[in-house]
């Protein structure tokens, strides 16, 4: 099912609400496009133009109310939002901050204060000089942080949305295992790449809006570069890691193939990925910490190797390529069941690095992948 | 050819310090993917990520210091930039503030302006949280609005940018020409949208981040729906919209097609939205303005009929898909050579729209088409 009930936007904005009562805020002030299509379901690509901004103001009490570019007005009107306000945008003179002053104001007491997300992971899609002119229309109401409650509101999935995430990645499971149609000695990285998306889009993707990768003697040198049009030789390990959307909702997981027959080195490199994520699986579950996560598969990556410049093994996912948290040493989130993590080890062999990811999701009792879980072989091309 | 010459950005950053000395500022200070790529080259589809803030400081004299994530070191190191100071991020307690700071303060003097983009079309790609963290350790140093400078740079192309926006745009061309061979009726719409990707990738896209379109009875609702399932039917007027990426550059213009015979309404209607796009190329020189584009366009457009919702008729393009000026009658930004652009003049049919987009660069003379201009036919599938 594309979409989803209007029930479940009704809960998100009353869960949102409870939190906003405890954090004393009058109001959330939404500038991003996975943010505002939380609570409201709005679906565009257009958010790619930089142009105009677009805000929703979720209030203590009642739906929620969007301050909009008029261009997004028939769209919006789909959704179950039905309080919208809209401005001819672009307008060089004010561009909708006297409209969303205007309707702060009317939402929100006098001494309120309006969270807008400013943690970790966070940035305000508005220009600053516009949030600036909207925060002197409004006082003495103050914008403040959102003290962390969209993290905690889209950090845990619902059964619906998690029916998303695996439904995006058995779409890059299809187009991973036909990776072996697409690539071999003497083809062009970056003709890889740019078939390997043709791939996602055939099985089904609606959007690929990641793919990352590499394919160096025995392993790659970093995971974000572009692809080049260097040809695949034998001894090259190849790896494509990719974030593909479906109905708004991306998986990112990779794989690694051997062109030619996997040497020794890379072989037991990538076995040694496999356990790493196999031993954070087996402790993924509620009550568990995103550290713990880290702290299992980096035991098993440091045994007698080193690992790489990543900065983490793994990290949530959902409406974003990367989300809250971070598997990481100090990050102590306790696990929830509906929480979808990526579990990414790395591991470096000689100069280069090796990089595995899945996808899991936490439940009541023992996790369960949402990517197709593979062996520790390496498959050769 | 990839990428740009050093020269090329040895020159943005002089023009950048010639205007931040008229400026009086003491460094630039950029967060986003676009403004980082002007003056380093740096190019990833790792932004995707939203976790990890990247930073770019431009001193008063000297070259660019990046301030990023241990992720992307080797990707930087492959650029001009030397000088690349890394932290392993995520860090929950300090992402790159402190590193940040000191690399400011080392860089500035103690009573600089920092110029931070801060006007319309942008924003500050770092926690509002952590912005404020470097404010308060740099202090008596200010982080201000960036004066335009960033945009008067980004918004006049060298030839290397055009050849690239152009590259990028033959590839649409391609593209679209083949689109009746997966477009009919009967085909849904949103398999229509996945194959004209995969069009795309296959006439030489390096990816394709933006899609939209829409198809309905004599014209659409709207040009920034997610297509859905609705197979197209006889009275249908196909549009699709496209911005690929070709080198870090994009294209963004539109097709219509009529599924069977078109109705003498979207046949004039079609007609007249390349009458007006042609009287805005006609004008299109330097020392008019963008504003005299949309009125040459808006005057063609409302002889005895309705414009659009979209607050604009064209604007610019180039890193991003939507770039300053804006085709309204209040931005009255002066053409320069180098300016590329959209002309994209929208009109009602009934309870629809039609919109035609063309990409154009201004030069000394007459304007140059770089999206293969059509005539005013509507083609039928």
């Amino acid at each position: 099912m594309r979409g989803f009930e209007q029930a479940e936007f009704e809960a998100r904005t009353q869960r949102a609400q409870k939190l906003m009562e405890t954090a004393g805020l009058s109001a959330l002030l939404l500038t991003t496009e996975t943010d505002v299509r939380h609570f409201t379901g709005f679906l565009t690509r257009f958010w790619e133009s930089p142009t105009r901004p677009w805000f929703l103001i979720v209030p203590a009490q009642g739906n929620p109310v969007a301050v909009i570019p008029s261009i997004g007005a028939a769209l919006m009107g789909q959704t179950w939002i039905d309080d919208i306000r809209t401005w001819s945008a672009p307008d060089l003179q004010d561009d909708g901050v006297s409209l969303l002053a205007e309707t702060l104001n009317e939402l929100t007491p006098v001494d309120g204060q309006i969270g807008l997300p400013d943690g970790h992971e966070t940035h305000a899609r508005i220009p600053l000089a516009d949030l600036e002119r909207v925060r002197n229309t409004i006082g003495p109401r103050q914008v403040s942080g959102d003290q962390g409650i969209l993290r905690q509101l889209r950090m845990v999935k619902s059964l619906a949305e998690i029916a998303k995430i695996e439904t995006a990645c058995g779409i890059a499971g299809r187009a991973f295992s036909r990776v072996p149609e697409i690539a071999r000695a003497g083809v062009a990285l970056d003709e890889v790449f740019r078939k390997f998306q043709i791939l996602c889009l055939e099985e089904g993707a609606d959007w690929v809006p990641y793919l990352a990768g590499g394919a160096e003697q025995g392993g790659y040198t970093d995971v974000i570069s572009p692809a080049r049009p260097t040809p695949l030789a034998d001894g090259d390990v190849l790896m494509l890691d990719t974030g593909l959307v479906w109905d708004g909702y991306f998986s990112d997981y990779d794989r690694n193939w051997s062109i030619g027959s996997a040497r020794p080195e890379t072989r037991s490199a990538h076995a040694r990925l496999i356990e790493a994520s196999d031993a954070a699986f087996e402790l993924a579950r509620p009550g568990a910490t995103a550290a713990d996560l880290f702290h299992a598969m980096n035991t098993v990556l440091t045994r007698d190797a080193e690992g790489t410049d990543a900065g983490r093994l793994g990290h949530g996912l959902g409406m974003s390529l990367t989300e809250w948290p971070s598997l990481i040493p100090t990050d102590h989130t306790v696990l929830e069941p509906g929480m979808v993590l990526t579990l990414e080890p790395g591991i470096a062999v000689g100069d280069k690095i090796l990089v595995h990811e899945e996808n899991i999701v936490i439940t009541e009792g023992a996790p369960r992948y949402v990517s197709p879980r593979i062996g520790p072989e390496v498959i050769e091309l």
